[in-house]
């Protein structure tokens, strides 16, 4: 029995979906904005309030500790994110901060046994929505990125990530990085995806996520007039870039598990009787399987390759950033599928699409993570939704597992 | 003789360029943008200093009016624009009332004798790239818009014609139309196009400018999660409308004199890792033909339908605004040949590409136009350029021109 409060829970959850909360009852919380530093405030006076010990460290990621019974013990880290995409949804990220809150509240209140700390974590910009990469915090604090790196990233104003600390008041003293050993890193978060619905299943048990690579591509053509311009002698950028999306949506016919996005596409000069002489487009691609995302980052620049040439425009392509495919502990693994037989909850394992910082945490500590569903499978959208049903069959499995692992 | 100064001439042009001058040497002057707004008021200064008079009507098209021998006579109209694409370059439009003007200073100095009444006239917003349509004002002073239309109309920010012009000082008193009958409108601009280069001929006498049709399409897809969401359950807004601007483009294809462009795309919520769920782009499509124009205007809707099937997501199509085909008038032509020889200028006639408010005007009066040629072809971008010497070749024949048509 770990004694979550369904009605406390739920209440938290929309006082914290209050904070940035769009019209259509989403949520538009990106990384440092006026509401992000809102919704901080209200985590760390949550968690001085249930008397846990918080640290900021020096790229704005919070730590609560809740020490255990035995002092030298490696600690139990569970947490999430509480940023968000741009008209996104409530339940991404921030339901994994408030199941470890929920967690340490109940944990409190019925005085729950461990021995090993608990250390509730907020990680900024996962989204990578505001500053890119995503998973910056953890990246970070796993040693993926340096310091240095991570505040100089700027978001497309030029604002930098130091900046946006330091005006927002959370560029805190901790140093970023493990300070001992770890013994454990657990995340709940919402499946993104339509298996769990399809299923009737409340839980996953994930055994890994999908690598992934994401491009930047900049098509270079010469803009002219839309009248007097003959079709031959044009160099369209959109239409070179056009061609490419277009196989960039293709790329995903030759493969079982593959999927290939293209999410920005901005247009210069952007002018109705003006032939485009630059667009600049993302392209997002992903596999369980890292040689197919190596593979299909090559076959982007075969299709800007082939689309320039017809088109007599130049291209630049740079890699953002690559993540490899993640496989959790199996340690994690096995605490959460007792907890979630324990708890009485229907659940399976499954396979990840989404990137979390579930991922990094696998190079310092055994991982784990724990799926609610998604309805319509929809998410970073302001419909994504969850059934508070499940949402309690998760917090339960949760809060199970992390006692578990903090025996 | 015309008494044309080309060393005048070049300084009034290089003061004129140098307001929203850029720093590559274009042209950044949008409608009753700040820089607007100084060359309007260079112009005015200009004209009045040339003893002429400044009537400013209540959209803002500027007229500076020399008297001619016979005061009941019906005046001769000359001019352009003096608005610019954004990084556009500095021959568009201000050439012509350049030329404008340096025939009314040119007729001042050496007392030439005319008959009729001279008008210069300086159109607002030609370019359509601040407000749309494009020949905003000639196209209301013929009646093809309403004044209250043409006030109500908004830029990208919201911003009304009304309010533009009333902040900048030039919502004039005088009523925006004819105020009599008009005996001519003459016009000189830029070919815009690579064909008197290809000739080596420094002047055009235009027969007349394709039709042509500007449409806005929206595509309405689903956001959702670039990672766990499969690729067959996709309603991808850029996937359509890549596929429907690689369609725009093949348009062209099947027939000999049609240019077809997409000048400005938008995806939302355009983030990296996100589904878009909404793109607007639109359309130019253009023909000397204008059941053609017609004709492409459905395609465009044929586009959309196909590639909305494919991909499930949904789609709203406007016309904009449509123009057709204009042919000009045989005495206008006719004096303009006559003068380009007399000026000695190697000449041809040809079809323009581009719409200019000489199109509006021949639905109140007899107008023609002249071209000079573009270096490469190339307009609407800071690289535009015409050699002095036919810039000098062209203000000869658009000044004798002027001459024949006031007698
Ligand atoms: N879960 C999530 O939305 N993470 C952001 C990184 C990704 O796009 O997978
Ligand atoms: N000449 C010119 O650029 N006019 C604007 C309208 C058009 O796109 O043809």
């Amino acid at each position: 029995m770990t004694g979550i409060d369904p009605d406390r829970f739920r209440d938290t959850f929309e006082t914290y979906s209050d904070i940035g909360r769009t019209d259509n009852d989403g949520l538009h919380r990106l990384t440092l904005s006026e509401a992000d530093i809102r919704v901080r405030e209200q985590l760390v006076g949550d968690l001085e309030s249930v008397g846990v010990d918080v640290r900021i460290d020096e790229i704005g990621n919070i730590f609560g500790r809740r020490e255990g019974t035995d002092p030298d013990a490696a600690p139990v880290l569970i947490g999430s994110h509480l940023d968000s995409q741009p008209y996104g949804g409530r339940f991404d990220g921030q339901l994994g901060v408030l199941c470890a809150l929920e967690t340490l509240r109940a944990f409190d209140e019925h005085d729950v046994e461990h021995r090993r700390p608990i250390e509730l974590v907020n990680w900024t910009n996962e989204e990578g929505s505001r500053f890119k990469p995503a998973l910056m915090g953890s990246g970070t604090f796993v040693g993926e990125f340096s310091v240095e790196e991570t505040l100089a990233r700027t978001d497309a104003d030029g604002t930098t990530v130091k900046e946006a600390l330091e005006s927002a008041g959370y560029r805190g003293d901790a140093e970023c990085g493990p300070r001992e050993p770890i013994h454990s890193y657990l995340e709940l978060h919402v499946e993104q995806g339509p298996i769990l619905e399809e299923h009737g299943q409340s839980v996953a048990v994930v055994d890994g996520i999908y690598g992934m690579s994401w491009l930047e591509a900049t098509i270079e053509g010469t803009s002219d007039h839309a009248g007097p311009s003959p079709m031959h002698s044009r160099r369209d950028a959109l239409v070179a870039a056009t061609d490419v999306v277009q196989g960039i949506r293709r790329l995903s016919n030759r493969y079982d598990d593959v999927v290939t996005t293209v999410g920005e596409l901005t247009v210069e000069p952007g002018s109705i009787n003006v032939i485009p002489s630059e667009v600049t487009f993302t392209a997002d691609v992903r596999s369980y399987d890292d040689a197919i995302v190596a593979e299909l980052a090559e076959r982007v620049e075969s299709e800007l390759e082939a689309a320039c040439a017809r088109e007599g425009t130049e291209y630049e392509l740079e890699e953002l950033w690559r993540i490899e495919h993640t496989e959790f502990a199996k340690s994690v693994r096995t605490a959460a599928c007792e907890a979630a037989e324990e708890s009485g909850v229907s659940y399976r394992s499954m396979v990840g699409g989404a990137g979390h910082d579930a991922n990094y945490l696998t190079e310092v500590t055994d991982a784990g993570m724990l799926f609610v569903p998604s309805v319509d499978g929809r998410t970073h959208n302001e419909d994504e939704f969850t059934e508070w049903e499940d949402v309690v069959a998760g917090a339960n499995t949760f809060a199970e597992t992390t006692r578990r692992l903090s025996q």
